[in-house]
């Protein structure tokens, strides 16, 4: 099967028929993809197992003796080479954020079949669980499970918009989520993990460059606004009157995007809600999440600081209560240098020099990289699009990123 | 049954746990209401009738022979009193705004009927169905049917959040949406409607009065802004590559309450929904509802021209799509002056002169003043609070406004 027909076979899972993907984790789109997953590594005699945080790995193990993963409890084999990516989405997602890493790699290993490669070492294609935190708001968290970069109490009682809990969730997939927690004994069988992921920008568009590799993730986090006022009615409510909290939810707006600009970073409010919501009543509260990011620690909370001291004063103006919560926070990431310089050199060798790229996005990569030796490679974005039914690649540059994968698989896990 | 027990009585329907009342017409605490208007007013020897919009008609007839309403088809009797409000409620609305009208108008009923007052003319209590237009998005939905102020089509056609039509809304509560429309022939029938609502500001409190006259109601609409940008990545999408509806939101947020204390009205927004809503992107849009309401048609219009102008502007400069559409507007209302006066006199000879006051806020009064000589009594509400659980008036305010209910009626239904 070859990398278009693999990509064709898991577009339709999940999309709405007018805006996107909606993949959320063990809703029933990400259980068919991942029985899409497990047939997908089937058919290249790969064997799947689903790890205590409900991440898949697909293993291509060393011919002969040793412990075959998957095939019950015991020993991890030692320096495996791990590719993958997810294949939850954003609400009204794109089709290659996180599934074209998964493609690619599957795909890769078809090129690598096909060239007679054995692995010295093994392989695992792996696709972890709620990267994008669509459904219960942590970004990337079956790695932090997997890492303990989050309680396995905290993680089970997140619930989604509906109430449901990441436990009730799992229970009704089939898993166990008193299993929940570290996973030491995979970790330390690692010896790599090597993202390959859509670039979430134009950078490589701008450079002319169809694969890229990573150079390090901004510190980036969210933090949730909430602006208390009093409701009251729209049409006779005197402006003397008024605790309006929209108002400040406005300036604080307004405020991120000016602190983003004069600091090198970037801030944005794309989830708000009104409460009670009518259109002739003022608002009782006005909750909303600020996401920031910036390429140094002390840019981003400048950043998070100005944006709070704007919304705290025109609270004050208001009369309107204003709190600031930081929900989640991911500190600045620089990959493995030694594994980025040996991916350099090998990609030079393979078709010219590769850009290295910053990013503003998290990924498992990122939370992975505390742990393992870990590396990430970027597909060139012509619009630079993402989270969006918009974002794309060309065919021809996903080519190049399963070559240039593959070329990295055959280095690493090669004798 | 006293007011208090009347009051009590209504008093736990529809009453969200944490957080005011969610009584929106057509759902299962409506027809609660409804059930209990039937009731409260039989055990008056009140005949209840639904005519064919859905508002409710309790009447008290004259004795002796002559056309008894709502024992069927046939005229209507001419010259008839009517008073009366609604049941329904905003969001999270309090216990007063509807409801206070039609207690006060059940007991002024048993004031009268103690006092041994025999009605000269009909007299009707009316409960307006959708008056808050909390549902279908159409305020004093059943007053502006009866009087061909929307199009029975238009409304059958109005849907709820959920996608429900009006029309199946009414079928469900065993009505025939088919019947929708004007209803000249009741209309005709009527020689004045008078209704008593709570204060929607604190005029009275600050006149020192528990009753007042309305003068009129200042013109007011509800506009749709919908800002148009592009879903993108908020990680990784650089400030210049950005459409990000949001900001040209915030800056129509802050131009409405400049442009509303500028020109002496009032400019809320209350309900915004932003697309699709995910912390980690930009929206791809942002629809958002203008409330404007000033003391004459050119301020209404030049508050609402510079909210668009201003949102025109910034989402010019983000490169942002912006329409605007008007939703609903109601004209100015002064209302009959010869009932206004003639209210007046007999208020000021019950209890001394009675204070006469405008108001922003819209009423079912307001629309039918198109057709009836139509009068409104406004109760002191100290805070001014309306819309909101905080909403209140003191039992001996309320008791006044019974009082002058009363005596009004007794005016104008007497001998």
């Amino acid at each position: 099967m070859s990398f278009a027909e693999l990509w064709e076979s898991l577009l339709p899972v999940g999309r709405d028929a007018s805006s996107g993907y909606r993949r959320y984790s063990w809703t029933p789109p990400d259980l068919v993809c991942r029985d899409w997953f497990t047939a997908a590594a089937a058919a290249r005699g790969l064997r799947t197992e689903c790890d205590r945080n409900g991440n898949l790995w697909a293993w291509w193990p060393v011919p002969g003796p040793g412990p075959v993963p998957g095939s019950g409890p015991g020993p991890f084999p030692a320096g495996a080479i791990v590719t993958g990516s997810h294949l939850d989405s954003v609400p009204d997602g794109g089709a290659f954020d996180g599934p074209l890493g998964i493609i690619s790699a599957l795909a890769a290993i078809d090129l690598l079949r096909d060239r007679g490669f054995v692995p010295a070492r093994p392989i695992a294609v792996a696709a972890f669980t709620e990267e994008e935190g669509a459904r219960f708001g942590v970004a990337c968290l079956g790695s932090r499970l997997a890492t303990g970069a989050i309680e396995p109490d905290t993680a089970r009682d997140l619930r989604d918009g509906g109430g449901v809990s990441l436990g009730d969730a799992m229970t009704g997939a089939g898993l166990d989520p008193a299993d929940l927690g570290p996973d030491d004994d995979r970790l330390a069988g690692l010896a790599a993990y090597v993202e390959l992921h859509i670039e979430q920008g134009s950078a490589l568009a701008g450079l002319d460059a169809p694969v890229g590799i990573a150079e390090g993730i901004w510190p980036h986090g969210r933090w949730q606004l909430e602006f208390t006022g009093r409701a009251d009615h729209a049409g006779t409510t005197r402006i003397a009157d008024r605790r309006d909290p929209m108002l400040p939810y406005a300036a604080a707006v307004l405020a991120a995007r000016e602190a983003a600009a004069g600091r090198g970073g970037l801030a944005t409010f794309g989830k708000v809600i009104a409460e009670p919501g009518g259109a002739n009543a003022i608002c009782s509260a006005v909750r909303a999440w600020l996401d920031a990011r910036a390429p140094g620690e002390t840019a981003l909370g400048r950043i998070v600081d100005d944006v709070s001291a704007a919304a705290q004063a025109a609270a004050l103006d208001q009369q309107v209560g204003f709190s600031l919560r930081r929900e989640s926070f991911s500190p600045a990431v620089s990959f493995d240098s030694g594994l980025r310089d040996r991916i350099a050199v090998v990609l030079a060798a393979a078709a010219g020099p590769v850009p290295v790229l910053p990013t503003g996005a998290g990924h498992d990569a990122g939370v992975l990289a505390a742990r393992v030796p870990t590396a990430m490679l970027f597909v060139r974005n012509p619009s630079g699009v993402s989270h969006s039914p918009a974002e794309h690649a060309e065919p021809a540059d996903c080519e190049a990123g399963v070559e240039a994968l593959a070329a990295v698989l055959a280095d690493l896990a090669g004798s």
